[in-house]
């Protein structure tokens, strides 16, 4: 069950460089490669010749070549043409809407008519040369909502993170879940305390002393369908934490985007994006290592938490006011599957 | 879906040399062996005693012997003997009709009245010593018919074997499809080409030039249940194509054996047969290797492809010019399992 | 379907030595762990807030410490504090009985109330100074009673074990069972015959003669739920067997505890006790590497077996008089089974 009248992620512009990618998104094969005039495309994983996966083609002059018989597909799902046939009544397979933007490739899965490219979430930093941006994918096997869950309540940090970015004091201070609209905003301030490794690495390569007591914030905002972005920082203690100078700071904004892929499976884009010493491309390179060193550690708790779940679907869980972010972000979610639903049942119903 | 009625490759002899060999066919659980005076059998899999795999066991004076207490069955299912037992009132298995012929082992999975020997088809190459033949074994998660489709329309040289027997000139050559009683054949001839990198090897090997303009020939022969042997060979251009004196040519028969394990995979036994310089063991070893990377190219597209199927099992696929072998031979398989339905329901009923 | 209400042995002390251990024990999810004063505790692997599996957390003075977001649980089920929560209000989880006794960790997951530790096997061996005990753990995919039946007929190890217990004359020797209340004896004694290569190694580690005739003796005692015992030994020829003076015989008991993990999966328990050398550390890790060694071979014909009964459900299996002790254990199992079902129909439709 997610939303299918929306933007997802679907994979990174490297990812369909010289070769078509095979990947399914909300139980949908979808293929992606670069048609004519290097414009991302994007259609059914199924050749209507003899059903062979078009990704395990390749691209020729923007179209995609099917690898079993040659049939030439068009970023439109309209067959352009094939040796030796006429392909003017060919079936048609179905395109999706897909955009490039910001670094990422979106793709819509829902009603093609309502995908309108201004509803792809505004993302300052991925165009502003005073920021810099790395990031990975890691797939995981668990429902998208346990992921949000997990970014919502990062109380999670002191336990799956210890050695990182896990403190106690994270858990000492009650988060504050406030919300507006379809956005969901899970705060948490903590003041005049030691810096963890990860935080002290990055008042090092800010140029800021690492011994000294900070004030720390985790400010995480969700909108649906299920994106989840994080400031993250630390500033020397006193000088105004998130609200502190630059010179007294290192923040960054936590990047995760969560595509499902079925109901137990999803695409999990994750990265950081920093507005200091953005030029320093090795510095990308170490932080862009170290969370994704961090993030590895969520998984085999997300996997077996879902085994969990699927064993005894019963069984209702605790909802505590660390689960406030994850709560409320459920709730827009349920709100647009209702929504979605009385639109159009017949859509959903096929969604399904 | 499968014939029943009809004999199928098991086995190679070497594959049943010295130890049982357990392998599943048409869906049932078979366990063939050299019982008495070399003679090969084939019974159920299952030892009547606890039910253990006969084929974990071991042949003695031409009995099976089961690993796990001995039971000592004979190739007619009736068990022979049993360490301190007496064994008169013991129940049968099953015993499959089975011979050895042409260089295979064949069985035969549905009604054992009907299993006449005489319904092996004659190979006249593999009992001629002015031919040689080679080939090998592949496992393949695919419905037998997409592996016959494969082999009726070779276009998908062109794409799938790019860089050793395709070329463009196979697509530009429309084929021509003809069917006579059971049997399906697929034409195609290309004139004054250059040969394929495989081709020109076939050439050298047989003390020909493998520079020069060739005239090619493809001539896929289908016959119930999913045997394809195809003729191919190249001949110096000019020199009368397929009718070319044999000094001018260099040809042989692609064979294909098609064994259905399940519903959606099979045995796949392929190889070649060569009536030039058949003494030279070198040079099959040589086109062995050679063939048996060339169709390896195969196994990741059909199988991606039955995976596309059973996730879409409603589309209808295309039925082009190309196609038209493949489409005659399952016309042919379903005639053949609508006669078998209608001639024994309780026997198919049980076959499913 | 197994009994619920008796102890399974879960596991060994060892495997919770510092940390949780996640089992699943009669289709149950159970964490097994060290609660206050090193007492063991057995709760279900679930923990109350977010369904995350309890085994991926640690220890904690006496609690168990959920990995995710730091729910700690009591040795009842009780959630006993989590950081930022006051947990007064919080569901519990289920308790399991549970008793360490005899070198073993022993689980009851029936009906606590019936839960007497009393029921736990008398082990004398465990707990003499003369005896010295080596074992191990297999996890084996086969139904429980396929290990009951393979250690209640030992004409198999001619077959399975034939390079090391095995030998001629134990099936040449019918067995005899009789049942004495739950308890089912089969028996089987060998006179004046060679000792096969395992003995020869226990004879040589009592300092006796390895290469003079013996009487064999196999005394397997099965007692519910799956617990299976076996009293084996050679002695010098015509020194009274069995009954022979300690300095004339070596001999050993077989220790078989079978714990369903679930309805095709067992947690195989086994080892040996022994009553000559108990001080000899290097006897018996010498022991048990060889025993290791012949009942890894069972494990491919037991599981292949269960993959065969799964593919004939309908097949009726033989019983033949070897087969006594293993058709003799079923029906105590099934009286069992029949008790507890007519005892309390609501649980065991729970415990499906």
């Amino acid at each position: 069950m997610f939303p299918k009248n929306t933007w997802y992620v679907a994979c990174t512009p490297d990812e369909i460089d010289g070769k078509p990618l095979g990947r399914t998104v909300c139980n949908e094969k979808i293929v992606f490669f670069r048609a004519e005039e290097g414009k991302v495309a994007a259609v059914e994983d199924f050749c209507p010749h003899r059903g062979a996966p078009l990704s395990l083609g390749f691209v020729r002059d923007g179209q995609l070549v099917c690898g079993y018989h040659g049939l030439e597909m068009s970023c439109s799902g309209k067959c352009s043409s094939m040796p030796g046939q006429r392909v003017r009544g060919f079936p048609s397979i179905r395109a999706y809407p897909v955009e490039e933007r910001h670094g990422f490739i979106w793709v819509w899965t829902g009603d093609a008519e309502q995908a309108d490219p201004a509803l792809i979430p505004e993302l300052h930093w991925a165009n502003d040369p005073a920021w810099a941006y790395g990031g990975g994918l890691y797939h995981v096997g668990c429902d998208y909502r346990l992921m949000v869950d997990n970014l919502m309540d990062l109380t999670h940090e002191t336990y799956v993170h210890a050695s990182s970015i896990g403190q106690p004091e994270i858990e000492e201070s009650a988060p504050e879940t406030k919300v507006d609209g379809d956005e969901v905003i899970t705060s948490r301030y903590m003041e005049n305390i030691s810096a963890p490794p990860f935080w002290q690495a990055a008042l090092r390569g800010n140029n800021l002393p690492d011994d000294q007591p900070v004030d720390r914030w985790q400010v995480c905002r969700f909108t649906p369908p299920s994106h989840v972005l994080i400031d993250v920082g630390v500033a020397l203690a006193g000088k105004g934490g998130i609200d502190a100078p630059a010179e007294f700071k290192a923040s960054s904004t936590v990047v995760d985007f969560i595509t499902p892929e079925t109901d137990t499976s999803i695409w999990y884009f994750w990265g950081m994006a920093r507005n200091f010493n953005p030029e320093d491309q090795e510095l990308t390179d170490r932080i862009r290592e170290g969370q994704g060193t961090i993030f590895a550690e969520d998984l085999e708790i997300l996997e077996a938490q879902q085994q969990n779940l699927l064993k005894y679907p019963d069984r209702k869980l605790l909802m505590l006011n660390i689960d406030g972010g994850g709560v409320q972000a459920r709730r827009v979610i349920d709100r647009i599957l209702k929504e979605e639903q009385s639109a159009s049942p017949s859509t959903s119903a096929k969604a399904g």
